[in-house]
């Protein structure tokens, strides 16, 4: 008896001890994109603009999480950043697709309760993210496709555009130059778009965060691969490939070759890793990206982080754009040998 | 180095044996939906009907795996024929969506490779399963949805129809009522869509195959859920979600209430429970549909089998269409306590 008094104290202590930890672990991390990414390819301009509004997406996210707020209003605010800078290819700043257009997906998920919310082909919402949002608090569906998508979007009063606010002159340079290769080759064949895809196929954003009550949660939006046809679906609008939280494991959000993201699920091996085989996040994502990933050509990343705050930024390919955010530190990094 | 070559020696013989055995243990199981499935719901003439479908379906894939053909041959084989079939809601007998035409989802993978294929809201391809087959050999994309899948499809080769090709009266009935009673509540919210569609959810179809060189290949189709709305994406065409194959762990493919089952990534986790806490698929299927799903009110069932052979066939509502076919043993399911 007298055992299991001490027993309750010391229990109850250590979850008071548990609690207070998880207060001060408010953390956030964020990525826009992995890919072939080299110091000699970008002007200093475009890297100081780059870590601007990275820093930029952090500061916002970390400021909610640090007002009390949950963790999906912490993605969200920092992925919102990310969406609406021309320096990523989610929001405006979007990759063309063949026909010239824009079609943008993005997902969110709660580690609390497991639910999610996702669209996909979305072509006239301002903030994929938060059409992502409503559909998993307003509607009985998980993931909506094409125009009843942004007709959804529209019912729950989200800010609606033409779709060339999506437009840069970077994004429509790089699908012009797609375009007058692939015309010069009259290349219609799938096998032709795939070895134009490959060079155009990052870019993504996508944000995890923990808030103060310990729950996690990740998000991901995107313009997906440049001069894409046929409604090609990646992995960021699919919950278990390219987001997925779950507070008993982990949150993650990933970026690159999408094609593997899916076969593979990557975001969601990566919480069932660290849940079945019991090894920390860091070990899981380097089991994935290094070793599954790329020993079949899946080029990308993730960012991810656990309920005690600790962070991942995996990747296997020269470089990501990425950040974080803690109570004792925050970096904001391109290259992948920083 | 005598122990060595002796081990080697008894390596090699295991290897042999485990070869022999793999040879014959050509496998095939299939479903037509979860759901509530009860006796008295049903006449004889119906009962005899899917009854009959489900076992043309299993030895059609059966046959082409006893003929040698691979894994994926055997689940397109059986789930042709269901689609074919007014019985089921795939292909030929979907449901209708909100405007009263019908969209159609499938996917399938491979274990050996984890390549994977899958179509979202075809709307013209009579046998969507065979759009999501060419998606995986000859595309460079695992995911296609609405029209551009459609239009993937055509260039393909494959055979397209009107979209009332998928018409029944059955189904058509069953929109009408749906229709009648929305209508009459003016509800147009997604609260209410929620209610009608708890009643509609039901009638996927899939299949599992391992072939004599012990590879494993999944696929599932589906109409989705009667009167859905807003291009509504469920399971079925979600890799990790309605269709999983890793020939290290096990095949699923997965029926029921779509949404739950992305959240929980059903397949692909049965699966990594498999591969990572190195337990039975049948555990691992009573842990995900039992226990996980259940305790959220996550109806529906999965069927699946593994390198070895052993099938299951999990499911937590009243029945499911169901059945498989091995060597030494075949069977025809509908009702829970069979």
């Amino acid at each position: 008896m007298k055992n299991t008094i001490l027993m309750m104290a010391a229990l109850s202590g250590g979850m008071a001890m548990a609690e207070e930890n998880m207060k001060s672990n408010i953390a956030l991390v964020i990525h826009g994109g992995a890919g072939t990414i080299k110091k000699e390819n970008l002007s200093d301009e475009q890297e100081q603009n780059i870590k601007t509004a990275l820093q930029q997406a952090l500061d916002a996210g970390y400021q909610a999480l640090a007002d009390g707020q949950d963790a999906t209003a912490g993605v969200i605010a920092a992925i919102k950043i990310l969406e609406d800078s021309p320096y990523f290819n989610a929001g405006h700043g979007a990759v063309f697709t063949k026909p010239g257009k824009h079609e943008l997906d993005a997902s969110i998920m709660r580690g609390s309760d497991l639910d999610a919310g996702a669209v996909a082909g979305v072509a006239y919402t301002k903030n994929p993210i938060l059409a992502a949002e409503q559909v998993m608090l307003n509607s009985p569906h998980v993931m909506l496709a094409g125009s009843g998508a942004d007709t959804f979007s529209k019912t729950r009063g989200l800010e609606q555009v033409e779709n060339s606010y999506f437009d840069t002159e970077f994004r429509r340079k790089a699908w012009q130059e797609v375009d007058a290769k692939t015309r010069a080759k009259q290349a219609e064949t799938a096998s032709s778009d795939d070895v134009l895809a490959a060079e155009f196929k990052f870019g993504t954003v996508g944000a995890v965060a923990l808030d103060k009550n310990g729950h996690i949660a990740a998000g991901t939006s995107t313009g997906g691969m440049t001069y894409k046809a046929w409604g090609r679906v990646g992995d960021s609008p699919v919950i278990g490939a390219g987001t997925y939280a779950d507070d008993r494991s982990c949150g993650i959000s990933a970026t690159g070759h999408g094609e593997f993201f899916i076969r593979y699920t990557v975001a969601s091996d990566i919480c069932a890793r660290v849940r079945y085989k019991n090894i920390g996040i860091e070990q899981a994502a380097d089991e994935v990206i290094h070793q599954e990933l790329k020993s079949v050509g899946g080029d990308g990343g993730v960012i991810g982080l656990d309920p005690k705050g600790n962070i991942i930024m995996t990747f296997n390919t020269t470089g990501m754009y990425r950040g974080y955010k803690k109570a004792e530190k925050s970096e904001v990094l391109i290259y992948g040998d920083e």
